[in-house]
């Protein structure tokens, strides 16, 4: 075992992804967490987490497997250990990997800044790699820095839109019955066959439900049930709901999940999660200018996007006099940049930005586009000039790809602002969308 | 029940959805539905669908039922009737929809040119809605236009990838057994649940399969059925195959269905449908230019096309002597174009394009995108010239949007084409994917 990144946890993730507890029962549940932990002899919930990764993803028919197929060019498994490591009362969380994938997964860890992991070797099974991580947490050693907790959190490293709703839900049930887990709806009928391929018999899919994740256990009861449990268990099954029932006879209790839960199984899977983190970033737009600069062009161009982008909240403001302004009120939550640039050749408004956002560490987990609106009147500029605006943000963007940054350019005739518009604004909607 | 758009078969889809049957398998059961047809005397399986299209699509979390939800600007259920009609050894396909829904429909099938069309009113649940294709089919009435198939196929409005080999196995082990229904391996463990909220116990998962559409069966074996069938089970139930064993007592042969067959649910599911059809249409570019042109700017622009875009094919090719040519060759399997129009006002490369595209029926179902590329030699070209041309392409593909037809402009400096080159490919890339 490993401890990848021990110490602080990571600050609260910014942006859409922030988790909220929404509700009144999860937030008195919160305060309940938060309470226990303020009040000394009042005992906390220590809480862990364990990610079984070992799988080689056959199902996605791609050789990569598919917890580190990448989404937005982050590996798929980041995207979840994000969501579980901006749940700051999960103390530990512990990663099982296959010997092969390690380097990959420890550059993963490193890359992305990601916090409170620690890896352990997965096993030839789903079962196995669990086990591997309880085992890590039960041996309360001093060099491991990891200590047993109260309750365990199993959840899947191909699930990555967890909220912290749903873990609490489950840690609090795993704290009165045992053991809990997520449950969803049945989408098709569940039938079993005959030897012969035949149909046997259709389960009624009112009474049953899918299992998901996460699940959610008192560490005593699961890791004793992996203990007792045969080469048959280890081997063929899957469910840890079932081992708690089987051998620590702990009825686990249900816990309604969200469609959010599901797990990332087919190459369509890859598709709709790079659909919805695409939408979350793309909610909003920041325009960034000039306060002392003409603003008749620039709000023609404004109102054009607003129109054609309804769906988006588009805010405009100064970056000049900013720095710390917009660090805090727009780098947290914006993804996305417009940054206007009138009859000057120094893009002043788009250095600004590029040199506030390699400061923040906004583009580390999420890719940021920096569109650079260059104004000129075409009749008084020369050629050279479009020219090597055209090449400063080729030259500039070759850069800021690698800090994960897109910039994009582009020119607009300013006299003929309304002429130009449609094209130009069509393009901003295209590199922006 | 009304009768859509009665006639002629509509022609093989084009493209990249085109059906072909794979394997030896479905191949030699093709080939005998063919020979059967073609020698009098022997008798043909005439086969025919059910579409049940009444749902509400609560679980999609939007108001529109999922069937309507647009995919591309087309509703979803337009690409399952393609899926369908474009198998020719359907005859009919009967759709249930319900009554607030019908006008909706009938402008789908009109809009996208579907063929073999019927509709028939909803029923409060989905068995009802299929009883109600089902009675559709079996009468037998001169001025209905449908016959009794020997097998009907029933399948949902909201799977649009299911492919004619899934559909040739079902009806050939219906024919054989009665009954037959796709199936899946189960992507999560099944379990039933107390009273109380409480695990009961869970499924083996090895043992049991999610049931899928489509499913066949033998016309008189599932009519029958439903003719028997309690009010209950018209009211609760939603499995064709339980039906059929219930009161025809045939057990379905169950036919293993390939991962496509998944049904739209939620919303991500939608996304990933999106993102599938796009990569369908985008793995080709085809470029269009004047032969007389000087090649080397444009060369230079290919080149960095097929560097920046490694898994597309890049075809290049004349447009000036074709018309007949392109059509044939072209208009079939691609949906992206590229015209370059070198030096010139009258973008005639373009107009050509664009008017090939009138005439064919390439973007009735996908949209075509086209990119007019203009060189001009910045110094010499007076600015009026670029202007004029920007506002021809506004103009344009104002018009060519309303036939699906999406053209963007791209002018580009051609005496420093190396210089320029970059963001216009990058520009050009963007638009492209």
């Amino acid at each position: 075992m490993e401890r990848g990144t021990p110490g602080a946890s990571r600050p609260a993730e910014p942006g859409p992804c922030l988790s909220n507890l929404r509700g009144a029962e999860p937030a008195a549940s919160a305060s309940r967490l938060s309470a226990d932990r303020a009040q000394p002899g009042n005992p906390t919930i220590a809480v862990a987490a364990v990610l079984p990764a070992g799988g080689c993803g056959e199902r996605m028919g791609v050789p990569t497997p598919k917890q580190f197929c990448p989404i937005l060019e982050r590996p798929l498994i980041s995207y979840t250990l994000q969501a579980l490591e901006r749940v700051y009362w999960i103390k530990d969380i512990v990663v099982a990997v296959t010997r092969e994938n390690m380097g990959t997964m420890r550059n993963v860890i490193q890359k992305y800044q990601h916090k409170r992991i620690s890896l352990v070797e997965a096993g030839e099974t789903r079962h196995r790699s669990i086990f591997n991580g309880l085992k890590a947490l039960a041996k309360d050693q001093p060099d491991s820095q990891l200590s047993k907790p109260e309750v365990v959190i199993i959840h899947d490293a191909v699930r990555p839109f967890v909220e912290e709703d749903v873990l609490l839900k489950v840690v609090i049930a795993a704290k009165e019955h045992g053991a809990a887990g997520a449950i969803r709806p049945l989408v098709s009928t569940v039938i079993s066959a005959s030897a012969d391929g035949c149909l046997e018999h259709s389960l009624e899919r009112a009474r049953h439900r899918a299992s998901e994740m996460p699940q959610a256990f008192l560490f005593d009861v699961i890791y004793e049930a992996y203990r007792q449990c045969s080469d048959y268990d280890l081997e063929f099954g899957t469910e840890c709901l079932h081992l708690a029932l089987k051998y620590s006879h702990m009825k686990a209790k249900l816990v309604e999940g969200s469609p959010d839960l599901w797990k990332v199984t087919y190459k369509r899977d890859l598709y709709a999660a790079e659909s919805i983190i695409k939408e979350r970033i793309s909610h909003e737009i920041c325009v960034l200018m000039n306060p002392k600069d003409d603003i008749e062009p620039i709000d023609h161009l404004l109102k054009a996007l607003k129109n054609e982008l309804n769906d988006v909240k588009i805010e405009s403001g100064a970056l000049s006099q900013v720095g710390r302004d917009i660090q805090q009120s727009k780098l947290e939550k914006c993804y996305n940049f417009v940054c206007m640039n009138i009859m000057t050749s120094d893009f002043q408004e788009t250095r600004n930005l590029l040199s506030t956002l390699e400061e923040s560490s906004l583009s580390i987990l999420y890719p940021v586009v920096v569109v650079s609106v260059h104004f000129f009147d075409f009749e008084l500029v020369p050629l050279s000039q479009k020219m090597e605006s055209l090449v400063w943000v080729r030259d500039t963007a070759k850069e800021m790809k690698k800090r994960n940054i897109l910039l994009h350019g582009l020119i607009i005739e300013y006299s003929q602002v309304s002429k130009m518009l449609l094209c130009s604004e069509c393009t901003l909607c295209t590199i922006i969308v």
